[in-house]
């Protein structure tokens, strides 16, 4: 068997999440499909991230074991073929047969876009989260108090108040290397992009901690809250909203590449 | 009568185009049942330009007169709730009953989005020509020419090569103020847009000299092709292809505001 390893790229609206769940249309199942009709045998695709239903990507890792023989270039072409429209193959290279995108991730970033302006844009729906009507009196939101809150959850931190409550794991220590705020983004003043890498998130991690900034813009909780939040003083409860899935997206995922071969001749 | 002014966007994709047609939704439909819902009475609002069938907008101006008496800000609010998440309004304005957007413009901007990658992006769907497999052997479009083809489709010509057969006015002649090209818009280097803002324009112009565009990007046509069609030489079949509808965006109207009339109290 040979490996190949991709970077993948959706439109996570049409999607019931990444992780394959039987009836229902997901990434991991697309993907998978198509690398079975050109494989020949029934293929699983490994993911790097488990994004929920309805987050985006622009740069999922997944890779998977094939007895079909291709350059790692035309795999791209030929799964794209299979795939519809809102998800697409970006590139492939060859990697060992068993190798884990997971175990190899360094770090992911995501990125949440806000769409701070009264008035909703239908030009950004699906891919925004507006806040309208949670911007009072047409009011924008305290930029330097996000940044301050920003900076004090990088590092390393008890995230147990910023994961949603279905997530049981034990351990709750999580390093965030970098949160940044850039208003403007993309060129349109009203669309705030917060940006957050990390070693390891847990669920709903970067929509609650999207959520709590929010908050913190809009002064219901203070840098101090945050704070107290991060040394374990308060629960989920006390944290910000689950930003909506539709403002997320998988930037990209660094790799260890411990385990990719060299690219097939 | 009162008049009032609005600024609309939408998502082209649901819409038969701008202009109401019996049996279609037309964002003039959908935006003359919000205005009349509102107003108690029967409303046909007017535009300023006739977007084609999956155009977008950023800034289209609409006016209609009504007998409903409200603050123009109350406007926004009232008919965006009556209103699908694919089209909005942003601003309202005062104007006199009779005001008509359409003459009342000086110059209208529009953009039309280049992906210029062999791979498509899911999340670049529905906005951005992509090109594909008009990119040969993988290579890019040659900025150069396509500035050069710019500037000489700047100032007043016979663009009759560059519109739709069904547009059968007889004056052809046009005035384009500006037509800019930006590599890397919205910071994605695979991202084209160009800017073309003009007087007035014909059916499908805009499209057509995106089309021409590319076409001279890919070496199909040169710079001398372009300024030989200009000077009356060839026909439509010489110019480029009708670049694809959902690539293009009304971004803005420049307005005269002489009958616009001073917001209300």
């Amino acid at each position: 068997m040979l490996g190949v390893r991709l970077t993948a790229a959706y439109d996570g609206a049409g999607f019931a999440g990444f992780a394959a769940q039987p009836g229902q249309r997901t990434v991991q199942g697309a993907l998978s499909d198509a690398a079975s009709a050109v494989s020949g045998h029934a293929v699983l695709v490994r993911g790097c991230s488990r994004t929920d239903s309805g987050v985006h990507a622009e740069g999922q890792v997944v890779a998977f074991a094939t007895a079909r023989e291709l350059p790692p270039e035309r795999w791209v072409a030929a799964l794209n073929s299979q795939l519809a429209d809102d998800v697409a193959v970006r590139d492939a290279v060859s990697c060992a047969p068993d190798y884990e995108p997971r175990f190899d991730a360094v770090d992911k970033t995501y990125r949440y876009l806000l769409h701070v302006a009264e008035v909703r844009d239908p030009l950004l729906r699906g891919r925004a989260f507006h806040l309208g009507r949670l911007l009072r009196g047409g009011r924008s939101l305290d930029l330097d108090a996000m940044r301050a809150a920003a900076a004090l959850l990088e590092g390393t931190h008890d995230f147990r108040s910023f994961r949603a409550a279905a997530d049981a794991r034990e351990n709750t220590v999580r390093t965030l290397l970098s949160v940044t705020l850039e208003p403007g983004h993309a060129g349109d003043p009203a669309l705030w992009a917060i940006e957050v890498c990390g070693t390891a998130f847990m669920l709903n991690m970067v929509r609650i901690l999207a959520g709590t900034l929010v908050e913190v813009g809009r002064g219901k909780l203070s840098v101090d809250d945050v704070a107290a939040l991060l040394r374990g003083e308060g629960s989920r409860a006390d944290a910000g909203m689950t930003a909506p899935a539709h403002g997320l997206t998988l930037l990209r995922v660094t790799l260890g590449r411990a385990q990719a071969s060299p690219p097939a001749p």
